[in-house]
């Protein structure tokens, strides 16, 4: 499956669109927040008056989050600025921000490109002059010029792989009932998805090496797994268990989905434990780990996190879970499923995580990284 | 008017898109090949080892011609280095490129992006490595960083300026049988049009002075005229002035488009002469003026330049011409004049573009300029 031109999120702005439905993606932009700030003014301050400092987000999207990350570096700056003119410190040198909004070319960059104007209304009255280009391009490849960039960010990119590994899209391997990683998936099956994960997270290492300043610094941060157990409950396997059951449910009941073509979808995603990532960025022995940790982020939006207690109605719950899946999966499963069963699909799957959530107020785990390259 | 909303080409890949009518840009793209080259070279021989060079194309628009910069920058670098082979000379050190294709946010840019898949597959075999990145906003502002770009080109863009001047838009002055400047314009308006195009040229000067690192180059081409008579037959203003037909016989005959509208739209166009160009860039004195000619083109893309007695059936390229001219004018148009009546309209100016060009093979000139920056 050529993943570089179907995956990327639901284009426009409509109902089903990921520009309406991404609120998850800006809570844990919320939670990174501390580890970006200390980065950019770390990076700040380490540069030499007058030159640009140069920030790349891999995998922006489209929607109200893409500028998000400009929006915090610029914000960060102003405010440190302003805390050095407090304090009497001689103010920096004009230095100039360039950003790199990166996302595979089958995104929605003009809805991105449209939106800048009211960034820049909004930030009018702050420091420093900046710029905003758009890079397509999967990250898995080369994006940038050797040494050319200061920071890269990345926000619920990174579990997903460059591809479903050969062995399982030829057909070699069988993941029968699933699309992920399910209770009947086969161990052979897990160990081709735990390499390709590997492959691909060393290869992204690697190639962000080559295009970071030296001592350049990378906040990370990606859907993973708290255990080492690969089926945890409540975690993004269990949704995907769900989505196998919907899968299942309209290939034998509607007869709306094929056999052939339930059996030969896999994901090209992988979510990884603390220690699975801590072994690759160690191997591979280019960065070090500045920080690392792990929080939990209800899959209903517009759920509170912070009180257990308040539990939204259930149906109301389920449907905003899958739209927010929706918005993420559609243009895959479109790809290999077709278009016209898409609501039904997505109908169904809304009621089963209703009654899911209804044993248990439905979470999943992501993993923060903060890493520097070494000189 | 706000000109940065609407001024753009006609987008996707439709019949009358701007990917489908644009070989006119291409046949420019060509005239301009050896200046380009030649500045390639320059600035390729004179970068340190391991360095990258960073070229702008500014006006980039959306269609076949988008990457023709890339292409040309890319064949001539990778030219130059196979003679140096050949001569046995030392390889220059692993160089890699950065384009940055900039243009209005209203521009197609997905439609761009979509298409770098098939350029990265007709430069697999050549170096350097390069990366294309899209930079969306008016070049009448500053885009990038202060001295970050080696070489700035722009073709077919900078005949269009940043506004209509503001006496013009809110009907101090009136222009009243003409979208330009036309045979019953009157002198205080061309001088509006004059001051605005000088204002702008200026201004665009200084905004890539101060991004081109020191001694950068720039390579423009735009619509110009080749004397100092603004109402040269056979050049741009005829086919403005064929257009204010077209107008007042859709309000006049047909009552299609209304008095009120009429008389206030102007184009955000200017057209100048060698001489005007010449004393704005010295009045500037920001670059030194390496090269400076004009050339002709015909205004129908499928006739032959060269041979001006292979005259195409009048009403085909009546038409030929109507849809090159529609797929650059269509927004503007459409946003002042309703989307109703674009067909009638360019069907009504093809047929009056054929009746024109029995007379004489429609020519326009194009003036190309090559500056250096000074140090």
């Amino acid at each position: 499956m050529e993943v570089e031109q179907w995956l990327h999120m639901a284009n426009g702005d409509g109902e089903n669109s990921y520009a309406t439905n991404s609120r998850l993606q800006e809570k844990a932009m919320l939670e990174t927040r501390p580890v970006l700030q200390g980065a950019v003014v770390e990076l700040y301050r380490s540069l030499p008056d007058k030159s640009t400092m140069v920030v790349a987000d891999l995998g922006c999207s489209s929607g109200p989050n893409t500028l998000l990350l400009v929006w915090e570096v610029i914000g960060t700056i102003s405010d440190h600025n302003r805390e050095e003119e407090q304090e009497q410190r001689p103010p920096a040198a004009a230095m100039e921000l360039q950003f790199f909004l990166n996302d595979l070319p089958g995104n929605d960059f003009n809805l991105v490109f449209r939106s800048l104007d009211r960034l820049q209304e909004l930030t009018a009255d702050r420091r420093p002059q900046y710029y905003v280009a758009g890079m397509p391009g999967s990250f898995y490849t080369r994006l940038f010029p050797c040494r050319s960039v200061h920071l890269f960010h990345s926000s619920y990119s990174l579990m997903w792989t460059s591809k479903v590994r050969d062995e399982l899209s030829r057909g070699a391997y069988l993941n029968e009932e699933s699309i992920y990683i399910g209770k009947s998936t086969p161990p052979a099956v897990i160990k081709l998805y735990q390499e390709e994960y590997q492959k691909d997270l060393s290869l992204f290492l690697t190639l962000r090496f080559n295009e970071l300043v030296r001592g350049g610094h990378m906040v990370l941060t990606f859907l993973g797994r708290k255990s080492k157990d690969m089926l945890l409950h409540g975690e993004a396997s269990s949704m995907c268990e769900l989505f196998d059951q919907v899968l299942f449910f309209c290939n034998v009941w509607q007869g709306l989905v094929e056999k052939e073509k339930l059996v030969s979808f896999n994901l090209p995603f992988y979510a990884p434990s603390m220690d699975e990532v801590k072994a690759v960025v160690e191997e591979n022995n280019l960065f070090n780990v500045e920080h690392m940790s792990v929080f939990e982020s209800s899959w209903d939006p517009q759920e509170d996190d912070t009180n257990d207690d308040v539990v939204l109605g259930c149906s109301s719950s389920g449907l905003n879970v899958a739209r927010c899946i929706r918005a993420v999966a559609e243009p895959l499963i479109k790809k290999h499923f077709g278009e016209a069963i898409l609501d039904d699909l997505f109908m169904v799957y809304a009621s089963m995580i209703s009654k899911h959530i209804k044993k248990a107020k439905a979470k999943y785990p992501i993993i923060i990284i903060y890493l520097k390259a070494k000189h």
